[in-house]
């Protein structure tokens, strides 16, 4: 029954269905997309009508590649992370493990991926996935941890750092470690930090070599005008990028301090996102969703809930109402 | 030097560079794309915000299998066709064949594929890919043909057919032949027919099991709203639909008119593009260019040259003057 919002954030209708209309609008805290959108996307004109000229994709590689501290050569985009993700598993093979608990592609995108708890990474010397932060517990792993994993790996492993949710926090991204002499791969999102997943648009950072096969499995258009001429307008603002990057540290703070008046500490650091822990999380979603507040819980953790920013103060406020209306 | 227009149509760009101003507006018929988009696109209204919805995207694939006449189980929307022709590869494998002269990605869809030429077809019986029409020459192949080729297929083949260009005369397809136990895959093309190849939009059409394969692959959000929105509100707009078919027609007979009075006579019939041979392609190629009219030379073939459809009176007697001036 609550399949779908286990299964990946989102899933809206699903839930308007089930619970129906409390009168007021839904409020989505299921996903961990920024709230307040880059808003330069109506003033774009999208051409449609032609193919993307290479260029102009080069040029929303170039402003990517800028943005995450690397040389273009190294930096791939892609159709969505998504999609990005199981391309990069065919390339790579097998066997793998995968950091759990953790994003359900990272255990799909390889076939026959084993999971592999925190405290256990060090003993691993094959190809490993993990996001950093970590979803959904947001943890901040030491970008000096990861740099001994990658070192530690056997011969022909490789490391996959997923940095979906690293924007709001660009000093823990290893980017600037990729090399052609190294088996790291990286990837990074758009739509999250900006808030418009809608785009489909995210990017693999990795050796020239890999970059390369990517490409010829993407073939000559992998991106929609419109993804390419939203994303490279977004990177190139600086100045919105470092505004958003206060502004969601900031609004993280306010949430942890309302969880913490209602007797909830806030797990992690992602600013993104907050995960509590309660004794019966699914009661607690469908207790918020009565409200029209869709959250994520999640199958194998019934005592986790992942709860996105709030967009606003009167968002906040009502989701501390819900909250306490237990 | 002519790589950038040999590879694929478009590569305006360094056309702009190679040969410069010519003090008049390129225009553009080195693609097969109708030049009178579908016009419903300004009116809609995008959600770049949010993830799309599961519905949302099952919506879409609904709207474009009823205008393929087949059932939506049957129906995989990809973000483009040419990364659906090399995912679609990577599931079928190995050895197979293509026809030849042909799309260049049909070449390079599975490793190791061997070009085949049209007489050839019936002596084959392994997996074969090939386009209907054809391209670059636009040939119509009888579907009672095609239907040999499938039931010909040795055990485990397939019969790929690669509709692009299928759209202007919907009679052509084998849409309707899919099947569960038919080793038949189809792929369609959104941009070519409704002008708007800049979405990056096409399907795969083939048995449930393959494309719950194809779905795995993709991930949970293959598309952009964007795709999603324009493409399922232009699948529903039959009157546009048959206006165009009609209005290409009759575009396509303009052309072959002023074509067959400068004394070329037009290959194939396709009416989003026309074929002509010539002694020496290339030298034509670069001619139209200094009129600053892009067309599409072929590396293997240079007698061929394909022009996309002028997109109205004035551009077919600038066309037919620039042919002229020799």
């Amino acid at each position: 029954m609550t399949q779908p919002w286990t299964w990946h954030g989102g899933g809206m209708e699903s839930a308007k269905r089930r619970f129906g209309d409390s009168g007021r609008p839904w409020l989505d805290l299921s996903t961990g997309i920024n709230p307040h959108p880059w808003p330069g996307v109506h003033a774009l004109a999208i051409d449609w009508h032609r193919l993307p000229e290479p260029e102009v994709l080069a040029g929303l590689e170039a402003a990517a590649a800028s943005t995450f501290g690397l040389h273009a050569r190294h930096v791939c985009a892609v159709p969505g992370t998504e999609i990005g993700l199981r391309l990069v598993g065919r390339l790579l093979g097998g066997p793998a493990r995968y950091l759990a608990p953790g994003y359900r592609t990272h255990g799909e995108m390889i076939e026959g991926t084993e999971p592999l708890g925190f405290a256990a990474l060090a003993q691993s010397d094959g190809t490993l996935i993990l996001a950093n932060p970590t979803n959904p517990d947001g943890r901040a792993i030491d970008p000096a941890l990861l740099l001994t994993l990658l070192e530690t790996r056997a011969d022909g492993a490789w490391l996959v750092v997923d940095e979906a949710f690293a924007d709001a926090r660009a000093e823990q991204s290893l980017a600037s470690h990729i090399d052609d002499d190294r088996r790291l791969v990286i990837f990074r999102s758009f739509g999250k930090f900006f808030g418009l997943a809608g785009v489909r648009l995210g990017f693999v950072l990795g050796p020239a070599g890999m970059i390369a096969a990517l490409r010829a499995l993407l073939g000559a258009w992998p991106l929609s005008s419109a993804a390419i001429a939203i994303g490279t307008a977004a990177y190139r603002d600086h100045d919105w990028i470092s505004t958003a990057q206060a502004r969601l540290l900031d609004d993280a703070e306010a949430l942890d301090a309302m969880l913490a008046s209602l007797g909830h500490r806030a797990v992690g650091s992602c600013p993104l996102f907050r995960l509590i822990e309660v004794e019966r999380a699914m009661s607690l979603f469908e207790q918020l969703a009565r409200h029209s507040i869709l959250t994520r819980p999640f199958t194998d953790q019934p005592h986790w809930l992942r709860i996105g920013l709030p967009p606003d103060a009167p968002s906040l406020a009502r989701l501390r109402l819900a909250l306490a209306d237990g």
